[in-house]
């Protein structure tokens, strides 16, 4: 079975499904956010590719996006940690350092979580963020006319990744994309601050093209980009050539970039720093919107529709490690 | 290495300790509890013995088990759930309904979590409670005095999952005491509404004999048990002689009950049900003390000290299954 048809069954089984849907959930009568995510060796990461240290980081760093996507400030974390019984007690120690300096850099703490064994390495974190801001964030509140923008460069984890697989020498900012990335939470401090109605807002954990289309199916609309607008970071050009690789398919499908995607008018763009947040593209919502990606791309268009992101994005169920 | 000294390092990495050591953390600021338990395959379960729809309501109980013990009322869950490439659908569909049925059961809603790949089925839930007593609970408030109490009988889960693992007859209580455990919440709930001060609080799901010891230290007390007085099922006699195991041995360390154990003043526990919560003994904290479990059993008196302890508790890095 693939992830979507799983996903499905779960919808389709609990009676009340309505939280489910964003990169966190609501809790209204509490006030707070609430998120959950896994990293499960061999699928997610691999030890030959980053450090225990690292790791830590990404664990909790993953969660803290998820809470920046729901305009939320990031409070507290639990921890489940399941590891093979031949672990060394250095790497709990340097694990824990990593999580314990990325909590410190943002303000949260770690109240719990649990510690048991288990064949793989799984890291399993549950973070709990106070509500910022009077606007919600959800990947259903795209309007006819919104700006589609984008914070930071696409790609670069998925070449990083690459570069490390492959021992190709690349910059220190390709490789830490992929192991060290940063939540954007500053930058959704800067959303939730100067929006004047509710956004559409998520990250880019499964790449670029799949939180493109996760909008515009949630949205009903059609997501009109301009390919040449996507920021990536210019050295994926020589490495993508050199090793024969697809820029495009780095740019759009890599994933693990874990930048926003926002959807917002122009009136609350104009009081955002260009700089921070670049403009891809606009919204069209109207009667003969169907809830596609429509790429213009080297004076040709392209559409993403279910068929191609069923067969480009990431699926959580495949080994690519 | 062995779980205590991983928890140990995880414990002096960490720059803010504090909320850890009890079943769930309080967060002050939101009043709310949070807890986080995992179940890894061939550690905690194996699908020989259980089937999807107890795991999901087993997955869900354990962490409800957990805010029992806090004097919680569980509100809201995520659930990370990773499976195998090869699982069927139908997998997810009767673990989510038994997901769905034991939250409906207990007023709790689904908000969140994910879904992976991975080799082994991994399940790691987040659960939220709120405060519903004025009063704390702690494994570190037992006080010189109070006496001890449980809820239910001892040994029953190990005994079932002996039987099933050897297909050995039995009761369905017994067998259900492993596959499906009911969190102890109306218990709580009873406790939460006639105490006066705070008391001592935790749930044997790592065996009785654990908890005893587990508060002995947190407290700095002896807690004096009386062996005959702990409540088990009397099957487990016929089944422990008939198949040559230790009956004691399943009493006291066999885990996986989810039994409230409690230290309360002798006022206290009048207000209580006594066929709910059974007197095993009493906490002695002086000078003296050395925080261990002294149990009279057969006239003899046994010290549970850390020797004894770290032999016999249940180590979640061994496979049992």
């Amino acid at each position: 079975m693939k992830e979507l048809d799983f996903l499905k069954e779960i919808n389709e089984t609990l009676d009340d499904n309505s939280y489910l849907g964003d990169d966190c959930a609501y809790l209204e009568d509490l006030d707070i956010f609430i998120t959950q995510d896994t990293l499960v060796e061999d699928v997610h990461f691999s030890l030959e590719t980053t450090t225990p240290y690292l790791l830590g980081r990404k664990a909790v760093a993953v969660n803290l996006s998820d809470l920046a996507a729901s305009l939320s400030e990031p409070k507290y974390i639990t921890i489940s940690l399941s590891l093979p019984k031949t672990t060394e007690k250095s790497f709990v120690k340097e694990f824990y350092t990593g999580v314990n300096d990325i909590c410190t850099e943002y303000g949260v703490k770690v109240v719990g979580g649990d510690l048991t064994g288990a064949k793989k390495i799984y890291i399993s974190v549950a973070a709990i963020g106070k509500k910022v801001s009077p606007y919600t964030s959800s990947r259903a509140n795209a309007k006819d006319g919104d700006l589609i923008i984008t914070t930071g460069e696409s790609g670069s984890s998925a070449c990083g990744l690459f570069c490390l697989q492959n021992e190709v020498k690349t910059t220190k900012a390709i490789i830490e994309a992929h192991t060290n990335p940063m939540p954007r939470l500053k930058e959704s401090k800067a959303l939730s601050s100067q929006i004047s109605s509710n956004i559409t807002l998520m990250d880019t954990s499964d790449g670029l093209a799949d939180a493109l289309f996760k909008v515009s199916q949630a949205s009903s609309c059609d997501m009109i980009i301009d390919f040449d607008k996507i920021p990536f970071n210019e050295e994926l050009k020589a490495i993508s050539q050199k090793n024969g690789k697809n820029l495009a398919d780095w740019i759009l499908w890599g994933g693990e970039d874990y930048e926003l995607l926002a959807c917002i008018s122009k009136k609350d763009y104009e009081k955002l720093d260009p700089k921070t947040f670049k403009i891809l593209g606009s919204v069209v919502k109207n009667s003969q919107s169907i809830g596609n990606v429509v790429l213009n791309k080297d004076s040709q268009t392209i559409k993403i529709d279910e068929t191609t992101f069923s067969k480009k994005s990431f699926d959580h169920f495949e080994e690519k490690l």
